[in-house]
């Protein structure tokens, strides 16, 4: 079945705010087995309502609409959307005295006349009560076709949704959706789809769709079936396939799971402490392990060295390879590492420096980086050519860093249990 | 006129993210003055996106597409427009030049044939250069209707719309728009909201709008006229008036300026050096003043002490005193920015210290923190009671840890000129 989602609202309009209802909706919607085809967003305005509203029931089965419920003369999409579908307007008793409590409650005094109007309900729709706001959700069905009428506030919105609209969308859809993730860092976006292309092609179901993020592409296999675990069993072969072929690049198979907590969690697995040593990102790389609850167990401190000064003092980077090499070198972020360690006696430092422009200068091209993780008296260093403004660059930077410590790691602790 | 802005990505109607581009066009679009009465999202889908093309394009002058411009088989969103609106295809040599060096500067060898798609045109389109990827904004003009394709990364599409299309979409609308940003940090939305609603209300030209972001609030105060000269009349005494309200709560009048912008520029004005020392924030701190380019002249070093053994080693903080009053707290506030004045040799020193969750604990409830500053052999602290997840919370810290840096600047130099 195909859902469509519409949203009421000037504000979306204006981008005074995001459309974060939709997200959230669809995010559920997804996992309830119904595809969502359309997302929608329009004013306060009868017309163009109307035409919206007509037009999401002529292709898709539900229709669920956010926002426009209040009590102001410009709130009116459950006016709109009862003439569209045919249904008359009458007070709820049992909604105006939910109304009457809610105020009690909220110690609200001043009721005016016009929020009697969120009593008033399609006649023959089924009324959500909304036990944080006035405005009650409703469920409109005609010719099998359904409107669901949600409250656009979030904090109503939410507990609507999955306490009472999600049962009911479940009885309408026997089909189940099973999907999951699989997280590669490493090969660009596009070379991840070519190593792919052959399994989209052949793709019917389960599905494989790809997602580039900064420095990292996500891919995602959905299946379709009666239950979950069948939809498990269709997308179990797949995943195995690309774990096959990507092999160390996939940190990751867990939909919530991000770099920064396979990291933490491969550190506390080994009982190893790391430490930061940032140049060019100067803090950004720290902030990210921070992320992390109880990051605190492997990570103690990090070192924001950012003048040449600062390498040499708090992280002992000798004189002569600043003025050899320069800030933005091999030596450099390999001496960086190894003084972030003995600085700070952790077992692994991971340092960036590079130049992130705005600007290339004559010694260092804008977006050139070098990465290194000293580990066990070791030390691997990496060199990178970024490209971007300069937030892109040192954030990139960073999703290496991470994914660089990340394969250490494993490298150093892959014979241990 | 009329824009109306439509997104392709299943990623969207799957709810991995939300639809941020549309605010930031809606923003945009608003300002230039602009109508926006309708947002669409649809799918990687050619019957789908055909019709949602044909549609937008009946109802509005403008239609900016964004997403579904990559390399990979399901980016479609150049082809189908320009099948809807009658335009051939050729690669353009210049955007396959562009993608070459791009690549080179970038240092991607592995690049494989399904890029050279990106360097295929509308033939008769105006080719936008894309100096953060490979995609090229596309403008396609037939029959009084225009089409803006735009690439779905906020970091491509930013400076693609605010350096190529804003200035085309201008040349499009005869009346002039001139508005004027005043950003405001410490009250609360609702409370600068509640501090303006007397001009809200009696509004008409010039218009104030607010947007929340976090820690801040930002106001709009937008004026038309026949030409910018007369629009700026309109705006001056209004802008005027929210000074006159809002005194040292303003950090900033430009629509560009950020607030690390406007501490990195007061450092060097007053030819201050400042250092940060970071629990709860990590690194995060650092890293916004290191996003100001230049930042390096009064930035040198920063320390991240997540650990109390961290905090005791390298910022001196005393034993005793956490002992007695805990990590967070007043008293360690004040230690650990003194103390990062001295193991840096800074000027000022800002320090953060607080617990962001996820859950509270007995000793410390989710979202106290305190922040302090320390400049001229003076420590000013203050508490702080942030609410919303673990990164809300730490976000709202570095806006505070900032803003505290600024206003402190500004009291200790006040007399200088």
């Amino acid at each position: 079945m195909v859902v469509e989602i519409l949203a009421v609202g000037t504000e979306l309009l204006l981008g005074n705010i995001a459309n974060t209802n939709a997200q959230y909706l669809s995010q559920k919607c997804a996992v309830l087995g119904f595809s969502v085809y359309h997302h929608g967003v329009v004013g306060d305005n009868e017309e163009r309502m109307t035409a919206a509203i007509k037009e999401a029931l002529g292709r898709s089965d539900v229709l669920i609409l956010t926002g426009g419920l209040g009590p102001t003369e410009d709130d009116m999409t459950k006016e709109v959307c009862a003439k569209v579908m045919g249904f008359e307007l009458a007070e709820d008793p049992h909604t105006r005295e939910r109304i009457e409590s809610y105020f009690k409650r909220t110690g609200r005094t001043n009721i005016t006349k016009n929020n009697w109007k969120q009593a008033v309900v399609p006649v023959g729709s089924r009324v959500l009560d909304n036990h944080n706001g006035t405005a009650p959700g409703l469920i409109l069905e005609k010719d099998g076709k359904t409107a669901v009428l949600l409250p656009g506030p979030p904090n109503e919105l939410k507990p609507l949704f999955s306490e009472q609209v999600a049962p009911y969308l479940h009885s309408l859809q026997p089909e189940t959706i099973y999907s999951q993730m699989v997280k590669v860092c490493g090969p660009g976006e596009s070379a991840v789809e070519t190593a792919v292309l052959d399994l989209i092609d052949a793709q019917t179901n389960p599905t494989i769709a790809t997602y580039a993020k900064t420095g990292e592409t996500h891919l995602r296999v959905t299946a379709k079936a009666e239950n979950e675990e069948q939809a498990k069993k269709l997308v179990k072969p797949v995943v195995k396939e690309l774990k096959k072929r990507f092999g160390a690049d996939i940190y990751s198979t867990s939909e919530e799971e991000s770099l920064e907590d396979v990291v933490v969690k491969l550190l506390k697995k080994y009982k190893l402490t790391v430490t930061t040593a940032e140049s060019m990102t100067g803090g950004m790389l720290a902030s990210r392990l921070v992320n992390v609850p109880g990051a605190s167990e492997c990570f103690h401190e990090g070192f924001v060295t950012y003048s040449n000064k600062a390498k040499r003092k708090v992280l002992d980077v000798s004189k002569a390879t600043l003025k050899k090499y320069g800030a933005v070198s091999e030596q450099t972020a390999k001496e960086m590492a190894k003084g972030g360690v003995f600085a700070s006696d952790s077992d692994i430092c991971v340092a960036v420096t590079g130049f992130a422009g705005p600007e290339d200068t004559k010694e260092e091209p804008k977006g050139l980086a070098y990465i290194s993780c000293y580990i066990g008296n070791e030390v691997v260093v990496r060199e990178f050519h970024f490209t971007g403004n300069r937030m892109k660059i040192r954030e990139q930077a960073v999703v290496r860093a991470l994914d660089l410590l990340r394969r250490c790691i494993l490298e150093r602790c892959k014979n241990e249990k």
